[in-house]
């Protein structure tokens, strides 16, 4: 099994793809379009990206692409993230301090707090930047731990995000919906006609009716109108039981558009 | 008046700054929470700060400061927003674009079918990434056409987000509330107790029911647990409205906790 993740060696994706198959070979992207394009294109059998943090909320590209093309949402996998500051040189030698946008924003408050004026520059992964870091001591990364060890760079500070818990859920996609397991989730998207007040209660209650349990609802621009958005809904159960099959399709007549992302076993 | 804003000269921060007051005396920050903290400690009379964009969506540090901090929210300006890339040198020169990140993110697309290759570097402001690339032929900025006069840059291509309909809605927060006009909003954060299935249904419900009409709603974690979220509602009419007083009534009586953020003359 060959699951594409976002690389090189070192990220908290590649602690997502281990955590959720131990065997399988793991193939390295650049940023998360590529990883997801490698499984449109067949070049691996998963594709396993972030889509939301504790801290910092959605990765909006992830869920721009689950809009954009025909994506099935198979998994997911919750990983505890402990950012670290690495460098090869001491902190005073520290001149640019560079991670992926989301690390960064994690750790707004240390940044400020214990960097005003040095330059953070955002880099494709955690680790991207750790190997960079690993050629100049006057670069510091925010990386895992474990990219330290790969890249040979020393842990400064540890668990530096601005809260100490921070955790990251990770979608798996893929092709075969897996089997019902008892303590599944449903991800769908859902667009309704703008400028009817109450829509979004209607079908709200379609799924309160049925004692149907939302665990997220999250609005993304539509990018054609300020104000006009797509809702992307996770709910507790399999798309193969009676009540969420009913209620979906009584979503289906009210709303403008409904795309079904999957039913998958939820994380622990 | 003073009026802050995120800097240097030539933001879209500073157009929305003009558009909603002409005359007033406008004060450069550095980043957006310098912006607000401006207002805060009285060193301003408003701040104002990009809220959401038509195509990449909110701006989650503003959202995360209007949580944590005591702001008013007593306007919103609507700006056009045209991604120009600017440099001294050439095309062929460019080594390295620079931007805020959410311009960088509304012209993905074109950067990558563009520039594949070329190092992306987020910067604090549209400006001051045009600053910089006045220092450098081989640094090109995403910014506003104005930034390319103040700063001596030539325009090498224009209006180059994925999305040639591009808006950025901006806030003004203050201290005084503003005189109800007969075409407001009211924006309010809304805390529902975990795990109670139906919570946001009811919520909604108490809008629905007295047809006020919900312009927006957008869920932020709460940065406690993975999957514990805040909601953040905009609506239809001013607080003083008895048909707003008395949901909101309601929904207190419900939330967990509830936060009014203010009612406020609606763009046009």
């Amino acid at each position: 099994m060959k699951i594409g993740i976002l690389g090189p060696h070192g990220t908290y994706s590649e602690k997502a793809a281990k955590q959720w198959n131990e065997k399988a070979t793991l193939q390295f992207y650049d940023d998360i379009f590529d990883t997801v394009d490698a499984l449109l294109r067949n070049e691996v059998d998963y594709s396993i990206v972030p889509i939301e943090n504790s801290l910092e909320g959605s990765i909006t590209l992830t869920l721009d692409l689950l809009l954009e093309y025909e994506l099935r949402i198979t998994g997911e996998v919750i990983v505890q993230i402990k950012n670290c500051l690495l460098s090869r040189g001491k902190i005073e030698d520290i001149k640019i301090i560079m991670s992926h946008p989301q690390p960064l924003s994690q750790c707004r408050k240390y940044l400020k707090n214990n960097f005003k004026g040095i330059e953070i520059r955002s880099d494709l992964s955690t680790s991207h930047a750790a190997k960079l870091a690993s050629g100049s001591k006057e670069i510091a990364a925010i990386a895992s731990a474990e990219s330290a060890k790969i890249y040979g760079l020393k842990i400064l500070d540890e668990n530096i995000q601005d809260i100490p818990e921070n955790f990251t859920r990770f979608i798996v996609v893929g092709k075969i919906p897996p089997a019902p397991t008892g303590n599944d989730k449903t991800s769908i998207i859902v667009y309704l006609e703008k400028n009817k007040p109450g829509a979004l209660y209607e079908i709200l209650g379609e799924f309160a009716d049925k004692n149907i349990d939302l665990t997220k609802i999250e609005s993304r621009p539509t990018k054609k109108a300020l104000g006009d958005y797509v809702f992307y809904i996770d709910i507790k159960g399999n798309i193969e039981d009676k009540a969420i099959k009913d209620a979906i399709s009584r979503i289906k007549g009210k709303a403008g558009m409904l795309k079904i992302l999957g039913s998958y076993p939820a994380a622990k």
